[in-house]
């Protein structure tokens, strides 16, 4: 399957590494330990465009990327959510929340400009997030 | 079993029903048509302390409830969200969103007070949404 994203989604992202079902994202913004998980298929806008049997197989993605990245970054609370009122493409953030953090205990969505990584950082980020996740280069 | 439900959670919904997994709940901000889903079961916090089993219930409920909201509501886009920066225990927001409604582009998680329902149209929307989503008062 070729996997086509959204040029919205690709110019916030790095790309980590590919699930069974769903590309994973690391977005843009060093403010918070941020994943976006996007299934692969055509013309998904919504969780419900999914067939039953992908939905599960969504919901354990999203919950492994939840409980590791919990782990790695020492986190709070995840914050789970798809939202697409901007980019229509289905993509589900997962999201490791610090209590104080920069829009604590509002959500991440609309709080604010993204702080880009340094190219250093990202490319850290990117290594632990493959290790933690057991993922490679898609 | 019993259904324990955060006081806060209480406070702020309608009870609408009992599906399989979930009590659905309908938020009291008549802005914008927002169901709340929350799994039965002891000192859930996150996706991931549900069961593999449970968590595809959950997603199936969820799908369910935000397919059929999207009709009833004439909407443009589901918004689904698991945040509980603020109430601890597990719940699964369920948004029906219009273009140009209070918050958009933008979530309603953090969007401004809450508009209460008149009492009228709390119970009208109630009542509709137990016919759509084909569930008694729990």
């Amino acid at each position: 399957m070729t996997f086509r994203l959204d040029p919205r989604l690709a110019a916030d992202t790095f790309p980590v590494g590919d699930f069974a079902l769903c590309r994973v994202l690391l977005m843009n913004d060093s403010r918070f330990p941020w994943l976006i998980l996007v299934p692969g298929g055509a013309d998904l806008r919504e969780i419900f465009d999914l067939a039953p049997r992908e939905r599960a197989v969504l919901i354990e993605e999203a919950a492994l990327a939840g409980e590791r990245l919990k782990a790695l970054a020492g986190a709070d609370k995840i914050n789970i959510g798809a939202l697409g009122n901007l980019v229509p493409q289905l993509h589900i953030h997962v999201v490791a929340r610090l209590a104080g953090d920069a829009a604590w205990p509002g959500p991440v969505w609309g709080a604010g400009k993204a702080t880009p990584y340094a190219p250093d950082a990202a490319a850290n980020a990117i290594e632990n997030l493959r290790r933690t996740l057991e993922l490679r280069a898609p």
